[in-house]
């Protein structure tokens, strides 16, 4: 029996010692901030606490983050944040490791997924690209089924949140894995929220694929490890002294207990309510929890 | 123990027995026919036996098929065809008779369900409308979000096989299921054949939703009863002497054995082998089988 998480917000001595006891936040990301996140980034950045943002967004690249964070005034550094494309082209780069010339990718995903893969070098099709951003034809049917519309060097099929999703692309990505393609996700969240409300998300895209080859992606975001290792990669910082920040128990808290991280802490502005850890049978339970972020200025 | 299927293929005194024992037959359908296949539902016509049409395929309404099996050779009746596109169309006027004003569908699918539904009475938006077979726009998530882009008397979300899919449908279905629709599917196979290849099914659009939501549609293709039911509602058959002939074991198959029938025969010129119910813990069986239908002509 694990037990219930200690409830930060309003208790002073619990909040100090909370803070004391952490050097790295890894903190999780959304599209907007409340009101007070910007002041308490701040002062944990004053008493020497290192922030790093980790998202599972595969939209935007980490400059296009960092241009955000600096929007919502958030002073950041490109190192600093690590998304799911990002970590997607480092695993696909650095541990796949494919031998040329079967190591081009199939992306299914916008622009950050693309400026990622490039950023490593990465050879890709799909994409953005207009020519697969279309219905499909007849003549399409008989192409892709005898492999004459099909690259011979595509040995990854990348699947990530693709808001321009087609019939065609589908079908491709299907073909690909089929001829043996190895299956990755940037993440496989099936919503995202936004305005109040939720979206499909990345795994809206990968699931027909799981559906019609009974294969399951890698999944290179939060709370897959290879995210963790991509961050520890880069940053070699102590576990037992970084705190995982996040308002989903499903991705964010458990991406932190998973890590073996020295705490978690779950933000109740977001998915996850209590009801969830204190529910029978529940599986992920952070080791704190404050109503919002800014109740960490006391 | 079930015990393996009997092989007519050459056999002359089986295939006589086989074809004495039953009155009518449920075919499958897919796209195109193999040699001999117009001139076996001949001899069988001329020895009285009945046909019936029955395919998932719900891109095309009953009329459409018919004009199909005519380019085909194949003579036939609207009456004895039944689509998923015209099953559903059945279950949502005649058994779920959801109260008016909100009994609206909101389709994802082709012209054939939206043909369905128009011979039945029911009133439906997306399908085919030019008006969703666009990009989501910064302005649409605002408005489904709060819910002034949609429509209050949609009762139902219908998943067919759409090959105009886009991210805005699937971001309005999700909206529309989580504000209470009824979820309904035309089929759910995964996949369906084309050129000797696989492209995604209508299983692949309602997928996820199914991610999203954790609810599973009600299919009203092979092998739900739902369409058994449908066939009955209009033949009133005896199920004893009725054989199902399909090529797929998972759904042709299976809809004649959990309907009752009194038999089945697979078909080997399509995606289910002989070894799929040799294999241990097979779990559906055909009564007989045949390499081509045409070895039932001798």
């Amino acid at each position: 029996m694990t037990s219930l998480p200690k409830h930060l917000t309003g208790d002073q001595a619990s909040i100090d010692e909370f803070i004391d006891k952490f050097d790295v936040r890894v903190l999780w990301s959304g599209d907007h901030t409340f009101p007070g996140t910007v002041e308490t980034l701040e002062l944990l950045r004053s008493k020497g606490k290192k922030t790093i943002f980790v998202t599972n967004n595969s939209t935007k690249s980490r400059p296009e983050y960092q241009k955000k964070f600096t929007s919502l005034g958030i002073p950041s550094h490109v190192d600093e944040i690590f998304g799911s494309a990002y970590s997607s082209a480092i695993y696909i780069s650095r541990i796949m490791k494919l031998p040329a010339p079967k190591n081009k990718v199939f992306v299914l995903g916008e622009a950050g997924i693309e400026a990622e893969l490039r950023s490593e070098g990465v050879e890709f099709i799909g994409g953005t690209d207009p020519a697969y951003r279309r219905d499909i034809t007849p003549a399409d049917y008989k192409n892709i089924a005898d492999g004459s519309m099909l690259d011979d060097n595509i040995g990854i099929v990348l699947a990530g949140l693709d808001l321009h999703i087609n019939y065609l692309k589908f079908s491709l990505a299907y073909q690909y894995l089929q001829r043996g393609a190895k299956f990755l996700a940037t993440n496989t969240d099936s919503t995202f929220p936004s305005h109040h409300a939720f979206f499909p998300g990345a795994g809206s895209i990968s699931i027909p694929l799981v559906n019609m080859t009974g294969q399951h992606p890698i999944a290179l975001g939060k709370p897959s490890q290879a995210m963790m290792d991509s961050i520890e990669g880069k940053f070699q910082f102590d576990r037992k002294k970084t705190c995982m920040v996040g308002d989903r128990l499903d991705t964010d808290i458990r991406f932190g207990i998973e890590g073996k991280l020295g705490g978690t802490l779950a933000v109740l502005t977001g998915v996850s309510k209590k009801e969830h850890w204190e529910a029978e049978g529940a599986e992920v339970i952070p080791a704190y929890y404050v109503d919002k972020l800014s109740d960490l200025m006391g």
